[in-house]
């Protein structure tokens, strides 16, 4: 079977607008739930799904609540045969990211459940880590990297994260995609992430500062990267990636 | 307008089974989309949804990514008149908490989004404080506790988790009401929890030796509480509780 539509869930609009733009997709109001903040852009092949505005605060709905719903509530259309996880990232320089980079990912997992009950296997199901489906061609086209993304509802990482970002043997850091993989694998269909890095984790600034200098960059690069993804997915095979 | 059908979002199974028993609920195997693990039972007045087990390890899916969805696709149904999270938690002895007592939720908020970007309200996103209903009658006749629910998904607290706690003025800490409450107000529907103490959050204890020992007890005392809690609540106005 080959793909024919592409579920692109983005959480932030900042990160999605210029994709939004350059492949001239239409609003589609009536794809979510009227009581949901989700918001669509879509055309025959791809369709792009971002997380909203929160009503309270009316900044992005960042994090894997929203990120985990509109995904489910996408999927439930039965319509998609891949979803890719698109954003913005912070990476691990000592696995070779650099601001701006492409990481295809490999894998997701999380970083901030810590569920430790001996004798269970809570502690698992907390990492819940999933793998992505292999992408050997694309990486190779995008002259990408591969790597894990670790996932945490948080900006900033503490002593804990830092340990368990360091076992989950991650590339790269995120507050959605383990998240969006737990979808994908309840729903059945592959997935994988593509992210480029706007901040250094293992480095020596803030990561708000780095993040919000380099959030728009970082849009354009994707920009300029997903458009080359897509066309490249459309009328594979998964097995071609 | 008064209730007449409550929505009980429990995450675990062991929490929900006494209950279940006691109010002599049935299975509805379709009340859910089959690729979901949740799980419901129910009868007219009274629906009871669990987060169900995770494939991969075959715990109970525990924190907000399961609880929040469970709770969406509950809603969507749109049968619904008032929500209850019902569970254990952690309690602070600070705030008069004993292992066993009941704590109805005042409101709840995260205490593990930490998402500080100057200049926006990112960091009030995450916290995403939410009022419960008000309810000073069920409160009174139940002798229960009033407070504030912190949610996390972890199942301990690091440094910075403490922190967040004691700025969130938490009574009890648990893993799910904060992004249950989330969706109540997305779907505009009244909620509320009651939660029985397992475990003391700032006592000496590690939390899973207090958690695993008073799990069994603290069902019994929710099954004790909740069928009084139900039959206060059907045919009552919100403002009535």
């Amino acid at each position: 079977m080959t793909i024919k539509r592409t579920l692109l869930c983005i959480a932030m609009e900042a990160e999605a607008k210029p994709l939004i733009e350059k492949l001239k997709l239409t609003g589609d109001t009536s794809f979510f739930p009227p009581n949901t903040p989700f918001v669509c852009h879509r055309s025959e092949a791809v369709t792009v799904v971002c997380a909203g505005k929160d009503s309270a605060t009316s900044v992005d709905n960042v994090g894997t609540v929203p990120a985990s719903l509109m995904t489910y509530l996408a999927l439930q259309r039965d319509e998609f045969d891949l979803v890719i996880n698109a954003g913005t990232c912070g990476g691990f320089k000592s696995m070779g990211a650099t601001i701006g980079g492409v990481f295809i990912t490999t894998a997701s997992a999380n970083h901030d459940r810590r569920i430790e009950i001996p004798g269970t296997q809570f502690k698992e199901y907390g990492i819940g880590a999933i793998d992505s489906i292999a992408t050997p061609n694309l990486t190779k086209l995008l002259k990408a990297k591969n790597g894990v993304c670790t996932t945490g509802n948080s900006l900033d990482h503490c002593k804990e994260d830092d340990e368990i970002m360091a076992n989950n043997n991650a590339s790269c850091k995120d507050m959605e995609a383990a998240a969006i993989a737990s979808i994908c694998k309840m729903c059945d269909v592959p997935h994988f992430g593509v992210k480029v890095v706007t901040d250094i984790v293992d480095g020596d600034r803030p990561p708000f500062e780095e993040f919000m200098e380099n959030l728009g960059s970082a849009a354009q690069s994707l920009q300029a990267t997903l458009p080359a993804v897509l066309d490249f997915v459309q009328g594979k095979t998964i097995e071609e990636l």
